[in-house]
């Protein structure tokens, strides 16, 4: 079986299997854990922030986030493609009672500062005030698009100018900061806070670390306890999740394979993918006569996963658990199955 | 003064005062007033459905047909321009947990088929599903478009197949009706639920009807309530609302005097605005080097009022308020403060 | 047909009609209705206030209120027979997102100081802070109790001493203030806003005004657009709400016809009921062997109106509809009821 | 160190330890999780339900039973003292737009099916219907109380023949079933939903069981990832969990010294303590002239922690990181702090 479904489906290595058996605990609800205490100051200080929190999921740490920088009654400035507005079961309105303000960033993933200041709602009579403006790097449903902290910088800027706070939402986040060759600080220099998933490409079994200023950690703490993710004796998973925190460099070979993946896919006719930039392949199968869920479907069958992204397109992810060898072996498996289409 | 803010300035005519000091009246709130009985009654008469009801506000009565017709956490679908979402200070989060999904429509106004399956979401783990479809007729932020049966029957069909109901922003619905000849009850034939307002082109001082099936309106009785909006004698305001009802044929002056308008208005150097269906004209005024914040605030100086409506954009309404030789005199005024600048 | 239901279903007078009719009205959601703004000034005045609002209804009126004063995920103390709890639909977790905390205040209707503090929650991680203290006068569900001055007072000192503002629910709060000989202005010393109705014993047609300092209302008119409750040309009732404020000293005589009616209620064998403070009378079936829901379906019969409130009680209301010779009639009926069963 | 603060406390055993370091995984948003699997089946079989979820946290479990089995505006009844409403942030209003309804339940901690008849509010025009009856058992903050099976079926039953579904609140259900050894199937027999955890009494290091019938769980797992409770390789904590099951006989241990550590309590002068049931005792400290907080703090400095839970209450915990010598060296340094006091 080859799972290029999602880099979420990393199982944990022997070296984080150690540490959970050996994680010094206590219970994180009292802020007694020393594993989970360690876990939240290293992330805070690989993202460049005072403070962190761990969390269950990357879906809570983007909604504590929407939730802890608005008002009920705000709206929320977002790509139309963005993960908090398209995959997290519309928690904007029903965890915050926000209302998501759309805009299309197409290829650039992020607004230019002019779509800011377009998007941007003046509070007043008729109209609720923008309350937050949300990135996403790498972009997801985008294809893995790394953005350059140029684009992260100017977009924030424009925020700023108008006291309007900036999340990153960086479920893939070291992702981009590895293929861009940016330091994790510098990248988020200019937003208020960032979400990271321990448990995608960096292989840790279970969660997510929201990161911020201090007085901001304070208030999602409460917020993470509204929501139930306020665990105890966390620190079993947040051992897995240090080891995790070493594996940012090993995401370059992701990256490597998912160009290997894009070439190789390209060469097989009918088939169509963009280089890309981190680990997501995004595959168009129109030519082949193939939609997107009957080439999944078919290639499942041979033992090779993926989903359908739309129509013509799939989405293939490689990770820790794929290896070049992998991706080969997937290839051609995919090769035969559009042959015989 | 000559006032193009919006049909909402409207004062009610001696016939309309008098209807309200001689009303008959009861306790509305246990359903015994005659004159809101009554108005209820004709109202989903004229627009082709089994009950109506009776609410203080178009904003009301759109967000109880949202509330109503949908489960906390669903989608709504609708255009990006859509007042409900732009204009009603985000009561779709906050009064019903629903997430707005945003369709750009264009000069259609209403989304094509394609566009409601694309903007469909099937309910699955990650997403919430897609509760209701919100359709505007005349659409306002567009200019007043007039959407014709055929393109709002194959919205609502495509909404239908999908198992979406079908609510109508009518708030100048009669405008529609009236500019394209088409029978109020036609053209709701294939909507679940309409709002239309008394209180803009028809005159009335106060209130809105949403008219829908008998079931729906028993339970939006219910929403009215938790919003605050029942109220106690209302045949006071009601009683001239059933006289605005007999405004719609006038509707015709407003549509004309707003060609007018827009004729004049595209002779004026500098202006240019294109031709309207209804009662609402849309001026450029970037040629003549003025902002619209400039155009309506030196307008406002000699006496003549409207609002701007995007950087370069003015919004004019004609209404029951204005005849043929106040445009005459405001395209004057207007005029002279293009050529001032 | 004698309606003692509830001071809900007065007619308006010829006075207020004419007033209605005559209204200089102006669009009330651009604040250019004279009248309402008029009515604003006059009813903010009259309880000692900067600024107020007018409101389609008395449960508009509170629920703006508690969110204007409150935010999201805080508690709302109040009585467990407190009408924004037992009678708005849950509007207060609805439309707030805010969590009642109950306190049993028994016959003196609003809690002792002690009730308060014991009540006030402290924000902690594990607990919403309190956000509002919400009392009642008159007090409804429990027998149209006028509360005292000091009462009102001493609650909201202990609330102030938490930084816990104060709404007063004072749908018939100028009964309390007949009754009790207290200026309007007086009671609500203490008090951070103050919701009254127009339409019950006041006799207006529609509608309440919620008054606080200047910077509230300002707050609460978004509130209310909101919530659907901003109106056009609302003038048109509020004209005859400004008649309705000349009704003041009037109440006097709802309350000595009360008073006669519970006299004659304890005269019949079977029947109790307390002596009222103000227009609402209790009365106990128990001992004539019939239920709440009997006596009332029993009496409506024999034209005579009333609502079963309880097991064995109902309540019965007096305003300016039913006069001496109503309430010796209504005995009489009542009388025979009780005797057939 | 002798930590009575809470059986929340617990480090996990050797075998949970190595069990986390082997577990088998997959991503259990794919349902992919042979370990979560393996633990959702054995909860499941063990409460007597045909389903059930991991989830996070104890907390995290309530809601969402509380949000998939209302609709939004509803009531829910429960004690006064209950988690739920208590020290659950206020996520009844904020998570679910549902009212807690109050009852006190005394010493008997569920409400007797007078109580349930009388708090249950039938939906109307006025009020909001009651959704939900939430039970809890053993009771915290009553003290431990273990409620038998009887009181809880005949407050179901109440609920059920008013259509109500009923939600068990048994984060120490367990110690319950022990205590009154009682099957834990047979306790559940007329609920429709448990919520257990696993991280308290039992040691698992993370986690609770939401159990219910197949068709609830599917929804519920939803409302999980809404809330951000979907973990992906979450087998690693759940392997511990696994082995927490089999701690279920062992509570007994921490009821023993429970009843030891009161005993020991009510013999030092100034103290009393009732006879706890399961593994929590309440202690007043009033006759001792001491405040909750003061006892808490003083023996804190002798390196006994506990917390203060009234002015004059505190509550300590036994657990299986306090055994019968910790106990009594627990008392010594009790008896000495409230003899200097």
């Amino acid at each position: 079986m080859i799972d290029f479904r999602s880099d979420t489906v990393t199982r944990p290595s022997d070296e984080m299997r150690d540490a959970a058996r050996d994680a010094a605990v206590g219970d994180d609800v009292y802020a007694d854990d020393p594993t989970v205490n360690e876990l939240e100051a290293r992330a805070a200080d690989l993202a460049g922030f005072e403070d962190a929190l761990y969390v269950p999921s990357g879906t809570m740490g983007n909604q504590i986030a929407i939730r802890t920088h608005t008002d009920r009654g705000q709206e929320l400035l977002c790509d139309e493609q963005a993960h908090v507005y398209k995959w997290e079961l519309g928690g904007i309105p029903q965890l915050s009672q926000v209302q998501p303000r759309i805009l299309d960033c197409g290829d650039r993933c992020v607004p230019t500062p002019e779509q800011v200041r377009e998007g941007y709602v003046e509070e007043d009579l008729h109209r609720p005030g923008t309350g937050l403006l949300c990135l996403e790097n790498t972009h997801n449903s985008r294809g893995g698009v790394a953005v350059p902290k140029a684009d992260i910088d100017e977009a924030a800027a424009a925020a700023h100018e108008l006291d309007v706070p900036v999340h990153l939402d960086g479920a893939r986040f070291l992702n981009a900061c590895v293929a861009l060759d940016t330091d994790p600080a510098a990248m988020t220099e200019h937003v208020d806070s960032v979400m990271f998933c321990l448990s995608k490409g960096l292989g840790a079994p279970v969660g997510s670390v929201l990161a911020g200023s201090e007085e901001f950690i304070e208030r999602a703490r409460r917020t993470r306890k509204l929501f139930g993710g306020a665990m105890r004796q966390a620190g079993m998973i947040a051992a897995p999740g240090l080891r995790a925190l070493e594996n940012v460099d090993r995401l370059a070979e992701d990256h490597a394979n998912a160009a290997r993946l894009a070439a190789g896919l390209n060469d097989i006719e009918g088939l169509s993918a963009p280089e890309p930039d981190t680990n997501i392949v995004m595959v168009d199968s129109e030519a082949a006569g193939l939609t997107g869920e009957e080439l999944s479907a078919a290639c499942k069958e041979r033992d090779v996963k993926f989903h359908a992204f739309g129509e013509y397109t799939c989405r293939l992810c490689t990770h820790l658990d794929v290896d070049e060898g992998d991706v080969a072996e997937g290839l051609d498996r995919i090769e035969s199955v559009v042959a015989e289409a």
